[in-house]
């Protein structure tokens, strides 16, 4: 059963558990097609896709004004509008990017490893997909597109849920990818979008275990939180990206100013952005100015401690949560440490576990804070904007992961499999 | 703080949540304190630990009598008493296995892959622990110490426990094990075991998701059917052990008679045991009869459908619910299928992930059930009983796992690990 007959079932005003539970059969069976689809057909619907996506630019735009004009009048705030909003350039980003995923490896089929037994049993660990793929985002319509390739190039079958503002849009460039995989002879119901812009879908999507393998969040804290609470299957998300640079003693001052301001200010809104900045004491009286100097020069506000106030008049006081906010914009906290063990403290009783750097000239403090520091991605002397896939040369990415199972750090197509283990054997019993 | 102590606070009328949210935080401590622990110091711990075993055989003897006696009065079933049950032999096991584990490699610190980015981004995967497991199993003390081992040695903290009827033979074994965490250095609330037979400490268990990270339940079907329902945290588990052995039409007879016989007969109880067995209906008149007779000589119970019956007038008729049922016992049951499509569809339908084997001498089929069963562990040409770390190779394992997420098949000291991002830079910054 295809998306567009589940919601012709249970329409605008049908028991949504009912449409969840068509469209995750649906989604079952065709992650079994999938699982053994070929590269080819896969990348074939992908072209296929972007095709559609150029050829139909016109009824994405429309299909995006729509949404525009409800957004403006429910008064979505500029950011959100920003994220709605599409134009050619954009719908020309979204065509290149389901290509950009052709490129990528097909993982499936990998043999991860393998060996023989001395009794003459070949046993080989293979990847597989993970299955059915739950991704539930904000008013952004291009991850429907992205979210939906990146599932299809790793086997899976996708259940995508955006934000109710970008429906339309989301919508249109659904049916793309829906005929782009019916012109790769793969089943429609590869990639399902909810059909309904209706709120109790989250819910609905939440409580489908039965059908759905995984749960991929995409958006605010508060949204990962609510889905942490209600799902029942694994989630793969970060709730926050509290990212730490930490100006060891050892720090070249220039190194540690470009990196700084790189990681506070080159993207303020991304989870890799830093948060908050930690330097040594005994350091803090040259190398700080400096960087406080940049950072207030770029436009970001600086919040300190005691030491780092004293050091610069228009640093303002930071308060206790100060260290547990992600700002998401042009603010750092800055503190002023002990030393390296301080440091590691700090970011093990204030950080999210998601990416921290430490600057320093010293190879055994970096490698002591590289170990001991539990993320899921530590830098030296490198900016934590680089936690990103594409940066990772892992391709796109879904996400980045917090959680310490399965999926840790960018979570690309390789990411979105698993594996299972295949015995070749002459008739072996077990002794 | 010591499960000791914590079991002196709490005491066994105090407040259980309490007592476990003690053992949670002495956990955390002693899982940071061990992620980078020295294989060295591991290893003396674990040969330490089998030192005290061996020392204090007599100690744990007479715990497991008062466990035994107080088993027995309340009217344990044999199969029960006789898992409960410790004697020198069993004693001097317990102690061998500790020493097994010494004998693993250490996964924590390994390079899983490596590569440089154009800008000189030097990326390493870097296996470190999960963090801290809690492990739920039946009245077997065997798998305190066994469980326990394979945490250690994964650099995990563990919070362990035991069924109620074997508490005071748990309590001697670790009081060994943490003699033995002391002598290597480390933090004895490394393992740990709840301190009380109180059966509420298995729910509170399952709601500290504050200080673990992942729950492994070992035991029958309704304990992990409860884990699932109840823990917001990751499990890793198998629900049933639902094996399938397909004898395809290209099947050699003789090898199939050694492989059916063996994975229904060599243990009946173990999850790797085969349940049901399918056989092409083109080679059911030649084949069907000899494995057959060769299973009712062993002392197994076959339960067929129409055409197994009419071959031989000892099978008895199947009902519906023995396609899913997991005997666990000398019983199999048995369907003639039309073919492999039909085998594998059988499989889908009734099967739970675990472990399959296909009988044949046809390459392509072969391949073809290898691949489109979704199962953990498919085997070609051998017995489903090798679904089992050590026969893998992998060592000592804590269970097999049917989950889809992180860890399938075997769960051994590998598998125990999760893994994070080095990235190391020359002053990088993101353009």
């Amino acid at each position: 059963m295809s998306a567009i007959d589940a919601a012709d079932i249970a329409g605008p005003d049908g028991d949504v558990d009912a449409l969840l539970a068509c469209l995750g059969k649906a989604a079952r069976a065709a992650g079994t097609a999938l699982g053994g689809a070929s590269t080819e057909a896969k990348n074939a619907a992908l072209l296929a896709a972007a095709a559609e996506i150029r050829a139909h630019a016109g009824d994405v735009l429309e299909a995006n004004a729509t949404d525009m004009r409800a957004a403006r009048d429910s008064g979505l705030d500029a950011a959100r509008l920003d994220r709605l909003a599409l134009d050619e350039t954009r719908i020309e980003g979204i065509a290149r990017g389901l290509e950009e995923v052709v490129d990528l490896a097909d993982p499936v089929g990998d043999v991860i490893a393998e060996w023989t037994r001395p009794n003459g049993l070949r046993i080989s660990r293979v990847r597989v997909p993970l299955g059915v793929i739950g991704i539930i985002y904000e008013s952004r319509p291009n991850v429907t597109a992205d979210a939906g390739a990146l599932s299809l190039k790793s086997g899976n079958a996708a259940i995508l849920r955006g934000g109710s503002e970008s429906h339309c849009s989301s919508r249109a460039i659904h049916a793309c990818l829906r005929r782009g995989l019916a012109a790769g002879d793969l089943p429609e119901t590869a990639i399902q979008l909810v059909p309904t812009s209706d709120r109790a879908a989250v819910g609905a999507l939440l409580r489908l275990h039965d059908y759905v393998d995984i749960i991929v969040p995409r958006g605010g804290r508060s949204l990962i939180e609510r889905v942490f609470e209600e799902s029942r299957m694994p989630v793969i998300a970060h709730l926050d990206g509290l990212c730490h640079v930490y100006v060891h003693r050892d720090a070249d001052p220039e190194m540690a100013r470009h990196i700084v301001l790189n990681a506070k200010m080159r993207r303020t809104g991304i989870c890799g952005a830093a948060e908050t900045l930690l330097v040594d004491k005994a350091v803090a009286g040259t190398h700080l100015p400096p960087i406080v100097d940049d950072l207030i020069g770029a436009g970001c506000e600086v919040r300190g401690d005691d030491s780092a106030r004293a050091l610069d008049h228009r640093v303002t006081a930071a308060a206790a949560d100060d260290w547990t906010t992600e700002y998401l914009d042009a603010i750092i906290s800055v503190r002023v440490v002990e030393d390296l063990d301080a440091a590691i403290r700090h970011i093990e009783t204030y950080g999210s576990h998601h990416t921290e750097s430490i600057v320093t000239g010293n190879d055994a403090a970096a490698e002591r804070f590289l170990n001991e520091v539990d993320s899921a991605i530590l830098l030296h002397n490198a900016s934590t904007q680089f936690a990103d896939g594409g940066e990772f040369g892992m391709g796109a990415e879904i996400g980045i992961s917090t959680g310490r199972l399965h999926a840790r750090g960018p979570v690309g197509v390789e990411q979105l499999t698993t594996f299972k283990y295949v015995v070749r054997g002459s008739g072996q019993v077990r002794p």
